[in-house]
């Protein structure tokens, strides 16, 4: 493909829209260019990464034994009101009517559809289990849609839907998933993790996220490096701490702590540090009981891990300033478990703490030296209730986690019979009985993975593509065209010659000036540049660089088409 | 592909609402799956043929040069007002509101997006000209679907955008993607023409529809055999007779035509061919002016053309039957131009007429023995107002006009600046000088081209796929597969050694009764049938039959696999 003939459009700066890398550097290179709001058109180049993974994701699959179908992105709101989400999905969902007024929605997720099919086709176990996917355009309404393509409104998403006679079916159809996304991520070339995860909305009973590891992304993931052990933050346990508090060492004391009321405000004032400091928060239960909750400073409180706790009363909330007031007799920064009134909920890691620190109930004052035992009751009720933090032990007890940021890609449930339970979804077993399918869920967002891709591999100089999603394998470049007839055939030859290979070869044939053109070809994340010019041609040689090499190096014009098929394939196939 | 591990969904019946011999096919084959009104899943046989469609529309288009995007489905409301075509498509277009309550469409067209983004990056004539196009799900809430994907909401179409800086270079694009249309036509094994075309809403200056030939054809195509005219019958001219009328030779005559109101049944009551008979219809132009339209009774009015005669008086209608009365002193079945009052407006053929039949302006009475220049004067303006019949002369005088059905599946348009003036299109040309740009847009009907396919190739006992766009090439029957290790072994040999070869083969493994499973590969259309059975193989035969062949033969089963690849090769060539 010749530049000439081809739309690039790069951009020396990024319009200021853009926040993260990735955005930037897709309005930079010309990969996409904004319609509206979360709303992105994929220019050609951007198109031809766009369907490069769309082509792995659909191999994998297909390998899989999954079955490719298509179905309507427009989808009728009697569905949604069977299975009960067409309010619960909230304003994510974007609700249509047509000239007839009837509703419908521009499907974000396409659960109902295939289960009211499955509902129709699928009579008896013989037809089980099979796994239904499609590629295709999806739309959810963000409220703050952002970072491009990453969190768009209109996005590429690969939804796949299982339907099994029973529970092993699924797990073993969940199990080729896990490793057939395993594949597909690493085919593209990027570094990731598959991390256990929420169920959240969806709804089920396992679930896996995928992750493409950067450090812009959104997600905190807990890993062992030991071990194949990770896990998103939500959901890693914090572990018991292994030894006991340490004996008192301390008298308690009450002391003035006047406009302290933060746990490193406290700890700074008082000079000790924050994992001395109990953090005291009063919440108050789905049923209007409040709670005292103590972690030790350090540490975060986890809302997913509080809300499971507080799951028979319906939930938890954070308690007003007022509400506070009322039930401690003073304001949030000066809580403590001593003479509370009400049930305290402790951190596990709080049984450990020894003449430490906490609020007194009193504006302005805070006791050191408190132990538990000497100075107050054990807690009673204990539970994890923090996020983990780098250097917690593993919850597989093989060594100590670390926490790295990710971007969800992926997303694997097995969702049991939640939908085909709600639609009706039956077969007829070996023994003629009726029995609602078992159903399984997996996700991937194949224009996020663009995105992601390009978090994890850029530098200075622009995007770095993993070969596999490259839009090129190898950039060509002519210095001089008009001017030098030797260069112009040499390059049209190269050109000839790598497409005739089957090598895709973007030539730059503009003749523009080589900043402008090299800076353009590493812009666009090309992993391979040749370089054809005058001076190089009287030695004989081209200049070859790889977008991640240091320097260039010189390559005999007779070995190029043979060194560059070499160069393609070696990149291609380390991914 | 094993059809077990396949998800074949054929039915013996066609649902109720199917209503075309394509529509009751597809769902009988399990090629679709209806969700709601106009809104269909591709089952996975039905995608195979789809993307079988696509992917010669997308090779097709890249060797014309042109340059694949992806814009958004959902369009912001804005563009669509500064072309003045928010209020003007009318509720075919979808509007969406989002949770800010903004206006959106899913897009039914893309003229606003592209020309948007071309205004933004076509800077200079060095830019142009430039064809993108995309293949991309529309939606168009058409007031009636029906008829399956032919005439779907929701729908798969490439829709391909050139800019330009002059109107010799669109028209040089225009004829390249007419050139593409007919090799992708071509390719596909369908039998179509090429025809003039009304611009329609559109709008611009030049157009050509392509249309599958099919008796059930919504549209009527006129064309010449002895040349390459071809038109749409809206748009196809009905030639002035070359003979004038023959002298008179009856007497006028008042006759009473008592309860005879139109043509046919005037003509049957005196005795006369329907071309004997004058049609006289009241029409109100748009100014409010009443005119008299004369036809030859055999012909019908052409709504388009008139209105195109009528354009400086901003069209017209029908008169109603009071106007008809207040006009003409009679009811709509008695009317004729002798003492009229109102203008008259004669089809060219009434020229041609003598010794007719006309209403005599009262109820219940005609004239015969009518000649114009002897009983009423030579009307002074004549038009082509009627739609052509077989045996007309063709326009381009080389032969005679037949009339054919067809389905319209692509649509080239020259659009010229009717988009680019309205949003401001604008470039530099080679002097620095601010200019609109030129447009042309070119679409196909992706997935009515399966329809289409099908209303063209099928027989009593199901689909005959052209070989290009069938979803796999050989059927491959086992019959008493679990009896027999003989027709197991043989069959599973030829379905590995033909998926070698790379032959889509699609091995019937589900051991049912002969009669099923050759009905359902007949049915679902795949080209070439092998049969694997006891007693063949105890002759050293398999049995080979072509889908459109009367018999079956016997091939020896050594030399199967090449056989069918030769077949194969062969049906793929031909189209």
């Amino acid at each position: 493909m010749r530049v000439s003939r081809f739309f690039l459009s790069t951009l020396k700066e990024a319009p200021a829209e853009a926040e993260t890398v990735s955005h930037k550097l897709m309005l930079r290179a010309g990969l996409i260019r904004r319609l509206g709001s979360g709303l992105y058109t994929w220019m050609p180049l951007g198109l031809r990464v766009l369907r490069k993974v769309e082509a792995i994701v659909r191999e994998e699959m297909n390998a899989s034994g999954a079955i490719e179908l298509l179905m309507p992105a427009v989808q009728p709101a009697e569905l949604w009101q069977e299975s009960g989400r067409w309010h619960e999905f909230g304003p994510l969902m974007l609700k249509i009517k047509d000239r007839h007024e009837r509703d419908f929605c521009f499907g974000p997720t396409h659960e109902e559809v295939i289960t009211d099919l499955a509902r129709r086709e699928i009579k008896s176990y013989r037809q089980l289990p099979v796994n239904f996917y499609q590629i295709q355009t999806k739309f959810r309404d963000e409220i703050r849609p952002r970072f491009g393509v990453m969190r768009a409104r209109e996005f590429l998403m690969k939804d796949a839907y299982s339907f099994h006679a029973d529970r092993a079916s699924l797990e073993a159809t969940y199990q080729q998933m896990y490793d057939t996304y395993t594949r597909i991520f690493t085919r593209l070339g990027l570094k990731f993790r598959a991390v256990a995860a929420d169920t959240g909305a969806i709804g089920g009973s396992a679930s896996h996220e995928f992750h493409v590891l950067a450090d812009a992304g959104e997600d905190a993931i807990a890993f062992c490096p030991a071990s194949d052990y990770a896990a998103n933050v939500e959901l890693a346990e914090a572990v018991a701490p292994s030894e006991p508090a340490a004996p008192p060492t301390q008298p308690m004391v009450k002391v003035a702590t006047p406009d302290q009321h933060r746990v490193d405000a406290v700890a700074a004032y008082l000079g000790v540090p924050p994992q001395k400091v109990l953090k005291s928060l009063l919440v108050i239960a789905g049923n209007g009981q409040p709670f005292l909750l103590l972690l030790r400073g350090d540490h975060q409180l986890n809302e997913v891990k509080t809300s499971k706790h507080f799951a028979a009363q319906r939930g938890f909330r954070f308690a007003s300033d007022a509400e506070v007031r009322e039930h401690m007799g003073c304001g949030p920064g000066s809580l403590g478990p001593l003479g509370a009134s009400v049930p305290v909920v402790a951190d596990r890691s709080v049984l450990a703490m020894s003449d430490f620190v906490c609020g007194a109930n009193e504006d302005g004052y805070h006791f050191t030296g408190v132990n538990f035992g000497r100075d107050l009751p054990v807690p009673e009720t204990v539970a994890d209730l923090r996020n983990v933090v780098a250097g917690d032990p593993s919850p597989d007890g093989k060594g100590r986690l670390e926490i790295l940021r990710g971007i969800e890609v992926g997303h694997i449930f097995q969702l049991g019979t939640k939908y085909s339970e709600a639609m009706n979804a039956t077969f007829l077993d070996e023994a003629g009985q009726t029995r609602v399918m078992e159903m399984g869920c997996y996700g991937i967002g194949v224009s996020r993975i663009v995105a992601a891709a390009i978090e994890q591999n850029f530098d200075e100089r622009g995007i770095i593509f993993p070969a596999p999603m490259a839009p090129f394998q190898v950039a060509l470049v002519a210095l001089g065209l008009s001017r030098s007839s030797a260069v112009r055939q040499t390059a049209e030859r190269l050109h000839a010659e790598l497409e005739a290979a089957g090598v895709e070869v973007l030539f730059d044939d503009r003749d523009e000036r080589p900043g402008v053109m090299f800076a353009d070809m590493e812009l666009i994340g090309i992993p391979h540049r040749v370089v054809v010019s005058e001076r190089g041609l009287q030695q004989g040689t081209i200049e070859y660089q790889g977008r991640r090499d240091p320097a260039a190096q010189h390559v005999t014009v007779s070995s190029a088409v043979e060194f560059l098929k070499s160069k393609v394939c070696d990149s291609l196939a380390r991914s």
